[in-house]
């Protein structure tokens, strides 16, 4: 009885459970951090913004000096001070006047309000040095003003442990001050692609095999999750050469990732290599990519991906990436969107179909060359993977599915 | 007058057309290669599957001989023979016999067809050596035969140039036998932040003064985005030395990109350093990120963007990123989607807002802080840039937006 794609997730999630806690931190500086993942809680050494500031180009005034008496118009007129330098600490600002101030510097003491300069009469700033007034409407206290520690207060939790790093969150610690942050030690992952017709890329090619481009396809991929990645090179179909392979490597890994040899045929590699290992060879209700290998090498967790291009991409981005995502809080999640089919498919009963292809503008998604799990040139064709729910045997053009977006 | 979003990333987009024509490129390994963009056309140089083989763990047949005859029952009674060696070239198939095969094993000569195990009498393989038949059903030529050529053929265009190299796309090149690919050399972006006010992180913090944060914010994005990044630290306030530092990077830049500098305040030192240059500085109807500059300085194409962090990332994301997209065929433009506001929002009129927010599971949009573009621990909150048009003043919680994911 196959399992379902849930199922197989939830216990690719629940074998790496053990990588949230291996506890090895590497500090960094900022920019070799981006795409990592914090290891520890950053609390905000200091308040953002650090002190409250002018959100306008305009004038900095007490509020008070502009509230209306009985029988007097709204508004006021004040006498204007030097401006306020940017980057520096200003002067108190007395009562009765209203100092320059462009957006983003520092209020005076005292001022408690900006009047934008379109409201001023004149609504132009006088040349410094010149004595002048200004005419400005009522207006009340707090507006036009960043207070301190509006966006987030010294002390506080800035950034979570788990949280992946890019240009918002980076950009975040510089403001802090920051230059360097504790990163986690990315998962490093032993990949091995096996099969006596594979060989490597840059060598000749012998009749009957085939290239090996399952090792690019994941190590990229792995790459781009922010793991680390050991590649071993092509193991034959010689259970005992695969053996040891993997013993020699086994220990420095915190994952082991085969592809081929996982199916019912006769001369299955990996099943045979695993024999006496926690390893169970289970079938998914899945298409491409049914036949898994799930368990441990000496250990060691251990995924067999299935043997041609497609199933192996399929098989990272359906259990591998998401158990990474919930048990390490990175790589995100594809982004999963609803797109209408532009052609009509079929499915087979009782699994669900992950069929690649072109998300077109406007929302119409395109398949990219038929189901075959060899299909590596529609692969690099495509840039989402079309869900076909279990159940669902057919679906006409038009049809709505939900698309992963690559 | 205010120019629309859609105007503005018109004129960016125009500003980079330049970039396309550069013609620097540079050979990599396929794994260097990441997230690169292709040089050149590739054409595959062999066809691929490269020869007709097995979808199926099964028996190669001659499908003529399972033809049903007058009078006789739906298939026939094979002799089997030898199994097909993976990864080897196969003996031919004599009429009569049938050969154990499995998936993505090369076709013997003579066969035409695969009847999987599930299908044959009896539905296991004899052990090697043994003399044996086996009963299988009628089958049409080309049943589980993948054909030589069925992906792609030799002699066609497997990538085009301008292709960004994902997992699928390198996976694609190994397949094909290759282990590097010509890509285009980055694009060099010069990036500049300005102001007496902000300070590198790492030093002391005088009071009235800021932390950068803007030039993290975007190295990182452009990185993101596969472009080089040259930064020369902040720029003061002074518009000669901001010349000076300009004109010593300018003639190795590909693009030039500087913050703040650019609204209608006293102190622009980036509008006062580009007087005489051919740079327009036009107020664009957008919140955050109104103020921008464009056009060239001596003679390379320049940005400024305004000196909010927010404001920063909004306008690359805004403009820089789908121009490049545009231009170079690479980042890949962000997904969009639709999503529901958990709350009401209002949004200046005339002018195209952009607020952040966190894309909840079931397609719930939240929004990360007020619109404050100085908030960047509430930018660093987000996964998401929401998208209110300009036109729209008002939406109450459950109307449907666009968001771009970050």
């Amino acid at each position: 009885m196959a399992r379902s794609v849930a199922a197989h997730r939830e216990a690719v999630q629940e074998l790496l459970s053990g990588l949230r806690g291996r506890g090895s931190n590497e500090e960094l500086p900022l920019m070799a951090a981006l795409g990592r993942v914090l290891a520890v809680d950053i609390l905000a050494p200091l308040s953002l913004p650090p002190f409250a500031n002018s959100q306008m180009d305009g004038f900095a005034v007490r509020s008070a000096d502009l509230t209306p008496h009985a029988g007097s118009d709204a508004g006021a007129e004040l006498t204007v001070v030097d401006p306020v330098p940017a980057g520096a600490a200003p002067m108190r600002l007395a009562p009765g006047t209203a100092a320059p101030i462009m957006t983003g510097a520092m209020m005076p003491e005292g001022a408690d309000a900006v009047v934008p300069i379109e409201q001023a009469l004149p609504d132009v700033f006088p040349a410094p040095g010149v004595a002048a007034t200004v005419r400005l409407p009522t207006t009340e206290p707090g507006t036009f003003v960043r207070d301190a520690g509006s966006d987030i207060t010294a002390g506080a939790v800035a950034l979570r442990a788990g949280t992946a790093l890019g240009p918002g969150q980076l950009g975040l610690l510089a403001a802090l001050g920051m230059t360097a942050v504790e990163v986690r030690t990315p998962v490093h992952v032993l990949l091995v692609t096996t099969g006596d017709e594979v060989v490597e890329p840059g060598t000749s090619l012998p009749e009957g095999k085939i290239y090996d481009s399952n090792g690019t396809l994941l190590e990229a991929a792995m790459l781009q999750s922010g793991l680390r990645v050991t590649r071993t090179g092509i193991s034959s179909d010689d259970p005992s050469a695969l053996l040891t392979l993997l013993r020699s490597h086994a220990a420095s890994s915190d994952l082991i990732v085969s592809t081929g040899g996982v199916s019912k045929g006769a001369y299955e590699v990996v099943r045979q290599a695993m024999e006496g290992q926690a390893v169970d060879f289970v079938s998914v209700a899945m298409q491409p990519g049914g036949p898994q290998g799930i368990g441990t090498f000496d250990g060691v967790p251990f995924l067999g991906f299935p043997g041609n291009p497609v199933s192996c991409l399929v098989s990272f981005e359906m259990f591998l990436r998401p158990a990474l995502a919930a048990v390490l809080g990175s790589p995100a999640l594809r982004p999963s969107l609803q797109a209408r089919l532009a052609e009509s498919l079929t499915s087979p009963a009782g699994k669900h179909q992950v069929r690649r292809g072109t998300l077109l503008p406007g929302g119409t998604v395109r398949l990219e060359g038929g189901v075959g799990s060899h299909l590596v040139h529609a692969l690099a064709n495509s840039n989402a993977l079309i869900q076909v729910p279990e159940g669902v045997t057919e679906l006409d053009a038009g049809a709505e599915v939900e698309v992963w977006m690559l």
